[in-house]
């Protein structure tokens, strides 16, 4: 019997990017919102239960395999008779060193980059990679990994070394994966989310404040991400960047 | 008195993008196809008239400064209230050398290449820009200028040096234009179009020939352009790639 | 017979980098000074002579076909027996906007890019390429091509539209020839040339100014180029770049 | 006291690039030759001895910081009042999966790349950027790191996954670095390496066998890395590629 029940998965939710694309998505799937404390997501549960649409709230650390397996066992159990439609990888390393002299940053520093952005990422993407592939004949939309990537992605700018080594070791994992995977159907892309994101929280991004649209809207990203997720499969997209329309670049 | 009516264009209307194209931005705004010879637009208008919408034919030379003042002023005779929303440069050279050993070109075939792909826009865009500037303020969306970019944008094969040479100076043009104009609220954007089109007429490009959705759908390209068009000026695009799943790249 | 005697050629000499790397070249081969006028090489020409070497200036224009036929009629009479090894475009277009808004650029403003870094390079490459081709089996060093770019070369910044869009032509350009000609063992190469040139006339590049080696020194592109020249063809730089140590990028 | 006495370290030493490299760098400095076993150095150690130079071989591990403490202690006693002149990080991570499918690969496998692209790279440039900082003012050429790349360091292809994540994050990181670390007058660059070394044992990357100069060879990287290290602070090389004459790219 073939399901035509799908679900999506948000890794990494908190206010921002994560809440808008989980909110996004729910209007048409079931959403699992994966964080590593119910803190981070519970709000956003709580939010779209109240729109009359389903959200399920995991605790888990993708960068902890049996954390990722203990997870999907969830999933499996809460949404039985589903295939899994989307996926965004939009986990933020656990603390993250700001802008900071080379000389220092610490091992550790780099480690907490390296495990978020891309340990995390191959984790995850070992576990729903096969789920995607038995949804690519009957998923109403090619089935789909959207991985959230920075400037840092692309640049390894002075002083941002660390964050620089993780997102743009992630970003090529995810070229990879494109290659790999697209050709058996599930849609891999990347978002290179250039500039602040606007949530209450988002001090540490002191850029194009005051302006409106100075920082990018998470409905905005929540919404190419949508988009991506719908795309043809004749003309899939890679990699879009996405910056307030002020930004310099 | 502020009109709150506006229009799109689309330069170059084959049978493949610039159709698809010209109905996508039909269901939203009447169309201005331009193109060299009302044999490439006459279908497309009718098509375009017999649903319903509106959708005016001018022939016209992106290259020729002339030409395109002399269809400014016929789309202000026609279309008097209107202000210009959206505008896709989708123009291709008027006869362009195929994959060809370097020795064999003339500077001819690389005049075409530059003229259709670099002097073309650069026309067109000093012209649209100041009307795209005019409708910030009250445009549904933010003012957006498409470019169709190729393979050929971004790197230079072999044997393909006339048509790389164009359309590498189209994208950084672009590119330039997205930076210049951004910040005052137009939106400049560019598409990497990787792979052959399913029109009928595109048998030069054999890749991936008999694959269900091996080509690209002119359709898949027009909603992307549409999607582009409708992105919130908080999050901007300034390029994307458009490929075939199986496409090798 | 075959010859054992080889020259190299520097199109677009003046008082930066052209005379440096005609110098530099003259060490080892006698150079031929293309420029648009004699006031351009007659000093080189005569600085390399004092030293004892071969150099002969012609006046030459690369973007008219029959000014690039004419001077190489002239080389074929001044060095009969010899064969290229080596040449270098550094031609420079005739005159420059300089930073411009686009609204207030001109489509001759956009020729004259056009035509000195893409339409020159091809009539260029198209006269030495068969020469080079021909000098393979016996040339000392992988006969070579070297251009000479720029910062534009690979980014369209706000304003720089039209030399943008010239340079990054010219790149893509070199490097189709560097993949067709590259198998053929002739070396083609570009140089992004990041950063103002130490040369007393070179006041609109006004950055790092006053700081010791903030600007290029030509002599520094010069053994640049030489060493790019004299590269083992079992590993050929397709492209380097070359700043200032303080310049940010 | 000033020293006058300069040495160079080579991390990652075998029988194709470490070799050639120290060997170059022989000719001008003592060497430093560290490896995760003696069977790696021995044979170079004894090579550039019995050439009349010096050479120091020292068994350590890039990716542990304890043996690359150790190392520069043992550094210290050996060469006391020498001074850093220039670094080549050159590891290969210490088992690596060739090309494979992703769902075949383990986290071990990743780690592996991860450790020895990134986390070695950063434990190595802790170490000795603070060396090659003091060493500015009086070392005979700008002192300098160089850090090997590879096709994957720009390109993640199918299959390649994870050495594409490690060596992508090491050339980002590297990047960062030449930022940070240029304007005080340290030369960092990074070499992308995009074809098979001409080794003995370099039998997993078949391309190109059985041409002559279809692999690189080792000698001719050693003499690009010796070029680098020999440029003047007006114009540095931040990247360089290099790739035989016949490689596809």
């Amino acid at each position: 019997m073939v399901s035509d029940k799908f679900f999506a998965i948000v890794a990494g939710v908190g206010p921002g990017t994560g809440r808008s694309v989980a909110i996004r998505f729910s209007e048409a799937y079931p959403v699992v919102l994966l964080a590593r404390s119910p803190e981070s997501y519970n709000n956003v549960v709580a939010e779209i239960s109240k729109a009359g649409r389903k959200a399920i709230g995991i605790t888990a650390d993708a960068t902890d395999e049996s954390s990722i397996t203990s997870a999907f066992e969830t999933i499996k159990k809460e949404l039985p008779d589903f295939k899994l439609a989307a996926t965004i990888y939009n986990v933020r390393p656990n603390s993250r060193p700001s802008r900071k002299p080379f000389l220092e940053l610490t091992l550790e520093d780099l480690d907490t980059s390296l495990n978020g952005n891309i340990r995390g990422l191959f984790n995850f993407a070992q576990s729903i990679l096969p789920l995607l592939l038995g949804s690519v004949e009957h998923s109403p939309q090619p089935p789909t990994l959207i991985v959230t990537g920075a400037t840092a992605s692309i640049r390894g700018s002075a002083k941002w070394s660390v964050i620089a080594a993780g997102k743009s070791g992630q970003r090529i994992l995810t070229q990879s994966l494109a290659r790999e995977f697209g050709p058996l159907g599930v849609h891999v892309a990347h978002a290179v989310i250039d500039g602040g994101i606007d949530v209450p929280d988002a001090t540490h991004y002191p850029r194009n404040d005051g302006t409106p649209d100075g920082r990018i809207s998470p409905y905005a990203i929540a919404e190419s991400y949508w988009y991506l997720h719908t795309q043809h499969k004749s003309a899939f997209t890679q990699e879009l960047d996405l910056r307030p329309f002020i930004e310099h670049f």
